[in-house]
């Protein structure tokens, strides 16, 4: 049985789209293993759950008065929360609720750079993690392929690149990515390519990830996050890991407009993206914390939560946390 | 009248697929102000055109012994190359063609670096911009978009980027984009979003903008590449912009292919990416140097490569390097 912990209250359509979330893992019968914790006013989770015809004793509430507005400086919000001894954010709240053991892990899919800083500051970082990584699933052509980090920090060193590269091979394995090979995100296929960081983290990836027993392929270009055949988890910086899944989420919506017009039937073509968009791509990973955290998209829509939660419990159903310090503890 | 020199040995599928595209230029009179200058062995362009029944009447041939190989160090080839009397690589004689008055502009759908290095070693950088970059015309939903740096150089300046913003919209105005307005690619849409260089970049950008004349809307996302509603003109360092576009192709094609088996039927979804790539957006323009310099993709269709030299005949046509330096004149 796992627990998951949700943030009523992240994201724009909150509280509703997250209620109907919650309603629907708790209604389907699909997810027997699926406990869920919802992190929030009281008065509103009880009145939204009713609302659904939810049974209110089929969840748990943990209270938690206010949400993380995005217009207040958010990391501020929760830097200071985090010192409270009563936590008010729902963020803390349910990072806690995973620190404290009441859940296995959380989900919000709030401001993201707030949840990141909750898992932090609440959780802690995992030894020999230098910082925290968010990791996506990308559902590409051959094989899925795990991309990090897709904006936990805005920058990375070479031992940063190294770190995400071992957590997001123990990621991928997590996901059913048996033998994963490892590639770092650069402007051409042949070493020595990109910027300076990027060469002396390709020399630097080729010893360290050998002496790790993974298998790294070396530079990799930007299409190959969406086809999977050379590598099945990608690194790079969180600026540029950040401005390319966007960039990729763009083309998506783009080809979908597009290639449906060409149809005269949009109807598939939204299908495919949708789909995409709610499964395992629903939301990242925070990688290097000790407890499972999920992030969803701020715009996200009830499947995209339900995606999130899935997510979630995956991780802990692998130890996913446990195997990343394993993989971590190797080091040299 | 335009004249654009051709490199016969650029690209994978050369000379076969940069002759098909000349005889299509040449042949089915939908080009009646071009002039086509072809550069590279003189033996095998003649045989070339033949097969394809060109007039040789109706083309320049200009000798060039060799192309850039991808396998022999291009950069350094070129830099050679660029000092002799007699420069011997297709890519530097058909730069010195426009230097020299014999043509207006050239394309080349070989290695990317060596065209770059080829048009700024023979044709020299434009007084104000400190270094060139390599700009795309996207074809985003609401209008087009021009995305620059893509790969001239990997990194940028503060200085840079704002030289970038200027040139862009130039060319977005010499392609059809009336009053483009110009965004800065980072990680969120509210100022402060970003690395140190985005954070310096947008403040000195909505200074210097405001004075150029130029509408400057401030920070935007990777999904605003392909949407081109908020920003007409997206300024980013060479790396990431390079990163981005390829992650973008392939995204696309992630989409079409996927976008396509939803429908049973793949011919039209694959038909929507080809036209793409084929339009406006196949090839990139070096700007910042003295001279229309078109750069295709290294694995190019003969579409592409026409669609390279009817965006170098445009930018002619437009003024172009007349239009960036008038621009860049204007700056403190």
């Amino acid at each position: 049985m796992t627990t998951v912990a949700l943030d009523l209250l992240g994201g724009d359509g909150a509280p509703g789209v997250v209620a109907d979330a919650a309603a629907t893992l708790l209604s389907v019968g699909e997810h027997p293993d699926l406990r869920l914790v919802l992190v929030g006013p009281v008065d509103v989770a009880r009145s939204q759950l009713v609302a659904r015809g939810v049974d209110l004793g089929s969840i748990t509430l943990l209270p938690a008065p206010a949400g993380v507005s995005m217009d207040a400086h958010p990391l501020e919000v929760v830097r200071a929360d985090a010192q409270r001894d009563e936590a008010e954010t729902t963020v803390v709240v349910a990072a806690r609720a995973v620190r404290d053991g009441l859940a296995d892990a959380w989900v919000s899919v709030g401001h993201t750079g707030a949840s990141v800083a909750a898992a932090v500051l609440t959780l802690g970082r995992i030894n020999g993690m230098q910082r925290p990584a968010l990791a996506v699933v990308v559902p590409a052509l051959a094989r899925p392929v795990v991309l990090l980090d897709v904006g936990a920090t805005t920058g990375a060193s070479v031992a940063a690149l190294v770190q995400f590269a071992i957590a997001g091979a123990a990621f991928a394995r997590a996901v059913g990515v048996e033998s994963p090979a490892v590639g770092l995100l650069t402007i051409g296929s042949e070493s020595g390519k990109g910027d300076e960081l990027r060469v002396e983290a390709d020399a630097q990836l080729e010893i360290e990830l050998g002496a790790a027993g993974l298998t790294y392929v070396g530079p990799v270009e930007g299409f190959d996050i969406t086809r999977g055949s050379i590598a099945q988890v990608i690194v790079t910086d969180g600026f540029t890991g950040n401005v390319v899944l966007k960039s990729i989420e763009g083309a998506a919506a783009w080809s979908a407009h597009r290639i449906g017009q060409a149809y005269g039937d949009p109807g598939p073509a939204r299908g495919v993206v949708r789909r995409a968009a709610s499964g395992s791509f629903a939301g990242g990973l925070v990688l290097g914390v000790e407890g499972v955290t999920v992030v969803g998209h701020g715009a996200g829509t009830a499947a995209q939560v339900i995606g999130c939660v899935e997510l979630a419990q995956r991780a802990v159903e692998q130890d996913l946390v446990g195997n990343v310090r394993a993989a971590l503890a190797l080091q040299p």
